[in-house]
């Protein structure tokens, strides 16, 4: 990622600028304000403006005519509580915007989470420049056998270097005849020459969210099952909000990132495995699926033949 | 409205309160911080917390690295384009959080509105406040005849004396039965005994919610034909929204409040109008309250008897 | 709850309709529709239209050109399958439309779930009928001690026949006075006169929400810890939603109402205590309160002096 | 657009289904359900449910027992009221499903309206089909000079065929590197292959949305500055619509389609023509787009010199 000179100077006078507010305000929080994160090869999050702080959450779910609690170790265990039983309404009470540098893929399935405000560029309005995503090697693997959705071994050297070989021609060749087809030969209208631009193609955005509906979008795309190139923005988006709302970002880690839900079923078997019984795969209505993870996870075994 | 000492001193704490920041700053707004803006006779809106200025929300249009435009006078232009046009969601980039005292029945209206962030005091929770709404005497009025939910004639003073005392008292009952439900010798849950509070009793909540949305309330709540006790309320956040963005205030009212809507056939007898032409009801497909309404707007005669 | 002759006579009208339709149909639940299932003394819940079934759920979540999967037992793993992982858009392709009868302090509860579309009646436009919600005697219960927003002992029943008598005479009085308020002597605006009603009166609307969204309000509804009179609301139409799609009910129940969500600390114990250790609260980093949960879920001793 | 056999039988199963229900049906729409509408080289909309009809709204607005009111002339005169007025909340009380297959640009701009259930077909889970968006001749146009998001004049015949030939080029390009990508030699991950597609690659969706919020993406996207592909499909879905709630349709047609807005400053220009005044563009306080815009509507010279 490199910005021209322009955007750079841009966001350097965001950077020095200087105000007095009677707001809310994490310094921790400010010193990150306005530069990007790298993420991926030309992508970046950069924070642009932020609402509230762990503070203004005990506020609005006492509705108090001051700030917080007297004490912050009061604040931090509330907090605790209000994540611990699922009360989201205070989270929603703090908000961040971002602007976001990131491949089209990436952002269709960021755009699923609706509960966001979002401002696009748009191809019809304007021409985009010629960047594309390109994985490192290290990120190239095959189909994962047992995710149907997911990625298992990396590639070897050589077929890395084919795949990005093969990719790189063919956004080459695909953003030259873009270029092609709005030069002054042709002149196609913008909205139709985008049209031949592969979906590794770098987009931008205004997005803005609150933080209930953020931690659960940081929830499922930090999560090892979300495709490694959306996991990167959210890991970058999540370094922001731990310095943002420590006290969130710590109860968070705990009951939501660390912990687990387990079914009907699931509980019985823990009951039974801490009751010092051994129950048997035969006699549950777990699925096979289901059975093995569990064990895994408590270091069991499953009493099946391997798969 | 009277505030007990304890919050005048936490509203008088949040005042005083002085930070540096990078973020977008309002300073004819920040003069309006925190203070209760009264509304009816126990009521108040206090602004909380806000993000954002007329310069984000071109920022955001344009998916800028910096910040709005270069001159203030495009800025204005654009956002009297983007309003005039409906392009919502750059007006989406700003929000705004008040904290509001207001009767419950105006809560239940004023909670309609789905796409904003809410915490209300919970009487399962707290005891509520000895606190109701008793209307001006020269804002008591008989059933509207032309308008099933509005207000006609005020009432005579006697008459308005007669129904204030009905329902003082009534109120006055009322609490005096919750007090005693949840005194010593019942001790009835919190949950059971607010069952016999009216809707005129106050709650509180904070509300927060993003300009486009806000734009969306005042809109229909600033109106005429909006009851008047939330129409207070309306005015009372507008009076904030005209300082915070005087530009979006300025379109806000040229493009909506101040604009018409008019149906494919008003355009007609409009367009034959302009033309020196003049339409009759009979040859129209308009109902009549329809061309009454249309007539009356332009000071042209209906051609039917009054009804 | 009865229903005056002119209701009833349409709600027969509605029963006795029979069309015919390529849409997804479900037989148990089309004997249940448009008859009132009774919740406290007056209210009601009655099912007035739905769209799709379980088969429609695995369709959308295979975006099929067919209805569901060959098999109804493949059907069937697939809905556990995706209410498990949480895979919440399926359950969206379900719709279901009632209209509700309920107490308007239980309405207040109920709005808070904002995916949902609503329509009420106004008594800006109505004048609302003479019925509030009394609760039966073993329903009337002290403020719980430990819960803040609970419940705890029955009154006794000298207590209970006090509370209600209170209760009926305010009511009885509000009534009388709104009906006066309204009369021919005054004739206050309707809009006006309401404000004297208690928050036990009953309101009516029609409540249209997705099935993922539904299922949320059921979890939160039907739980133990929420206020027994909206728990009624939610028991009935849990018992729709068991007819409406089997399968779906049968998933909830295992993976949502019957589990439990643990957080790291908690796992950590869990985990020793499989392992056959005998972790102490003094060396763990639980509260108190999460502690004694944790131990009486699984039976064991806290190792703490009873609080 | 041709189907193969298999997604041909399931639909032709689909419409030989019939079940009786006791739920307000529309022969006219039943007739319709499921067949694809065809929309682009390769696109299609097709019904695949619907909750409610004409009657469902006034129903509800009514919050009344039965169905609709007596006589279908008072539904008629009602929607038409509650559309003209903008009460939203009766027309969410109807619903509608459809699958669509669209290329992913159009799907982009599409999901920009959040509020609606959305199920896509996932790149990380299927191999997409070879299929891509190809522009008829005619709707290959160069970009408008006054319109930065539209389009201007049709290319020429040679420059139409020499830009297919460049599209299809590219496309099938794509395509043979993403199949040799998930082909046996390297059997790159499904989620990273995708990336080399271009935004013409075909998508498919399972849509779900309320009539209300189905209106105003048909308002936005069968208006004329809307981009032609989009186009396409909404008036795929405005037939249906049609058919559907002809009353709500033809309301729409008349308060909405066929209307138009006029700011403050607009309304004081028409009423001095009215008013048989000719007020001059310099005296006013529009902009001379605005000015330019309103003369041309009501055929009023703007005694400007052209531009």
């Amino acid at each position: 990622m490199k910005l021209d000179a322009e955007k750079a100077a841009a966001i350097a006078a965001s950077s020095a600028q200087e105000f007095t507010t009677k707001r809310p305000t994490v310094p921790a929080l400010e010193e990150k304000m306005f530069t990007p994160i790298q993420c991926l090869d030309h992508g970046f999050v950069r924070l642009i403006d932020y609402m509230g702080d762990d503070s203004a959450i005990v506020q609005a779910a006492r509705v108090s005519y001051g700030a917080g609690t007297k004490k912050m170790r009061e604040d931090r265990g509330l907090i605790r509580y209000l994540l611990r039983h699922r009360h989201t309404t205070p989270f929603e009470m703090c908000e961040m915007k971002i602007h976001v540098k990131l491949p089209i893929f990436v952002a269709r399935q960021w755009i699923r989470h609706r509960t966001a405000n979002v401002n696009e560029i748009s191809a019809r309005y304007s021409v985009l420049d010629n960047e594309f995503y390109l994985p490192s090697p290290e990120h190239l693997a095959v189909q994962s056998t047992n995710n149907k959705q997911g990625r298992g071994e990396a590639l070897t050297e050589a077929q890395s270097a084919m795949v990005l070989e093969m990719l790189k021609r063919d956004a080459t060749q695909a953003y030259s005849t873009y270029s092609e087809l709005l030069g002054e030969e042709v002149g196609l209208a913008r909205e139709l020459a985008r049209m031949n631009l592969p979906v590794n193609w770098y987009t931008q955005w205004y997005w803005k969210v609150d933080l209930h509906n953020l931690l659960h979008f940081l929830a499922l795309r930090m999560d090892a099952h979300a495709q490694y190139e959306i996991r990167v923005f959210a890991d970058a988006i999540g370094s922001l909000v731990k310095e943002w709302v420590p006290h969130v970002w710590e109860a968070f880690q705990d009951y939501r990132m660390g912990g687990a839900f387990f079914s009907k079923q699931e509980l019985e078997v823990i009951q039974a495995w801490i009751a010092g019984e051994t129950p048997k795969f035969e006699d549950l209505t777990l699925s096979k699926r289901e059975w093995r993870a569990l064990c895994k996870r408590f270091g069991r075994s499953t009493g099946l033949e391997s798969k």
